[in-house]
């Protein structure tokens, strides 16, 4: 039995990892890889202390500073779908296995959320796609539409911009949202090669084998138009990766895990959550790794209050010098 | 007018400078020093992202982000001493300035404590130390007492036992706090070397032109003792650097700015503040950034609401390519 589980792998899981380690509690990391939704970032300017790094180096680093704990295993590559109550703590299930625990953090981000339009998910990879860093240099002096009116749609036209020819964005709202200095750099681009469409909903992605088109709704003209592009980049947010925890904590009408600030800690005060999954008003890199610090640190209290730990007792499980 | 005023160099001022520059909020940030508390670490193996960083190197990464912020002006070698409030905002008084802002973050962190014995001040810089990283290669081969017993302490030690003969820890209670990890680096330490002496209060610290021994009372044994040593290493924690901000905000009896951890903001809503200077339970580095972005992204809001704020009317304020 673990003192501690964390489930995921971006900086609110590293933040709880690195700290859980030394403080020499038995951990385990369960995650699917250690890429935070920030992996696919080109260029990433507000990781304090970095003027700049790419969402893949900040990962790399993340991974190596928790990989260097002696007390913290790793299960990569594993799906954690589960987590139950038992009589001494809880049962996580993963797609591989099944691990026991005192205590858990709950750190497994969110995911991009989908349009859900006809022909979205048939021309998924054909055209369609969420990620800028990987899949812009495809477009090169080809027509693309951007969904969305945030950072990560801002971001995406940027990162569009060294190579597709013409960039649409599609916003639902009425104007752009969003950094004002990520906002002036998409504005500052030419108007033959930005068009800002507001006040539309895309209905569908049209094309035969890859996309060729999109059809919206314009509220303002109250009718449907189409534009014709062979690439659509969705950047509309994310949703959290609540679902393996049931019922076993408070969540909010979005699905996000309520914690309390202070603590880190949800409604069952030995389970933690920190990032993205919870109800944090602000999803950023460095509020998520401060989440994860401070539930790792609360559940520390707690197992020491629980006087059912003793760290280390085996000297041999902490210290790889051992 | 600025719209926000930073007091402070350490970790919180640099997380809430960053977004706030990047937020193109006219910024100032006042400070003595870009040195956070942890300047002096030799080895930070918890700031998450780096597995091993020195305080200075640390620092300096911080402070060049900061000062890689277009709209965000530094005063260095300044001393805030009292922050009023005004009909529109707040003055914020340096030894060498006054300023003016619609909002101000504190991010003042907090100094070390003194033994308040005498001899300590006659002698500081004579033998009497705060910092392991400064000042260790100086006690080469003799014996030194380090006063404390959390993880400054222990960091202290650590740092020490690759120079000193002996090594005195004193501490008040019955035993080592801190890390766990850090406890048992002390503990491992050859027994002729480290001597651990428990329930004791430093009386005075001895010499003419340096320090020559220590007194100190020995509670169990009811008497008092003296040691004989040629450094001493004040590792007793740290209080709030909160008086300049006078009766404006709530603190609690410590001190420290009660804050919402949610939103980092103070009971005035208009001032935040982060890091140690604040009742946050958890005096972390990391913690401390999240802190600060928490309270520039919550100022941020406040300021579109207020609708006094036009970001950057003036590019050229803001925009270092203009």
């Amino acid at each position: 039995m673990y003192d501690l589980i964390i489930i995921g792998g971006g900086p609110a899981a590293a933040g709880a990892a690195v700290y859980a380690g030394r403080k020499l509690l038995s951990t385990l990391v369960v995650t699917k890889d250690f890429q935070g939704q920030s992996f696919v970032s080109p260029d990433i300017r507000n990781w304090i202390g970095e003027v700049s790094i790419s969402g893949m180096d900040l990962s790399e680093k993340l991974e190596e500073h928790v990989r260097n704990q002696p007390g913290v295993t790793v299960k990569n590559d594993e799906q954690v779908n589960r987590i139950e109550k038992t009589a001494d703590g809880y049962q996580v299930k993963s797609d591989k296995d099944s691990y026991t625990s005192r205590t858990v953090i709950v750190a497994s981000g969110g995911r991009r959320k989908k349009l859900q339009v006809p022909g979205e998910e048939e021309l998924d990879g054909l055209g369609v796609a969420y990620c800028a860093t990987c899949d812009a240099p495809l477009f090169e002096d080809e027509d693309v539409a951007v969904i969305g009116a945030g950072n990560s749609a801002l971001e995406t036209v940027i990162d569009l911009s060294s190579y597709a020819r013409k960039i649409y964005v599609i916003t639902r709202g009425e104007r752009l949202k969003g950094d004002p200095v990520n906002r002036r750099k998409v504005e500052d681009l030419p108007e033959d090669r930005l068009t800002l469409i507001t006040n539309a909903t895309v209905q569908a992605i049209q094309g035969e084998k890859q996309v060729e088109g999109l059809r919206y709704y314009d509220k303002s003209a109250r009718e449907e138009k189409t534009i014709e592009v062979t690439g659509v980049f969705v950047a509309i947010g994310s949703v959290p990766n609540s679902g393996m925890v049931g019922q076993l904590v408070d969540m909010n009408t979005s699905g996000e895990i309520i914690v309390d600030h202070k603590t880190g800690l949800t409604s069952d005060s030995n389970i933690g959550a920190a990032g993205d999954v919870t109800d944090d008003p602000f999803k950023q890199n460095n509020i998520a790794v401060a989440g994860g610090i401070r539930a790792a640190l609360s559940l520390y209290s707690r197992l020491l209050d629980m006087k059912k730990y003793s760290p280390c007792s085996e000297p041999e499980d902490c210290d790889e010098s051992a």
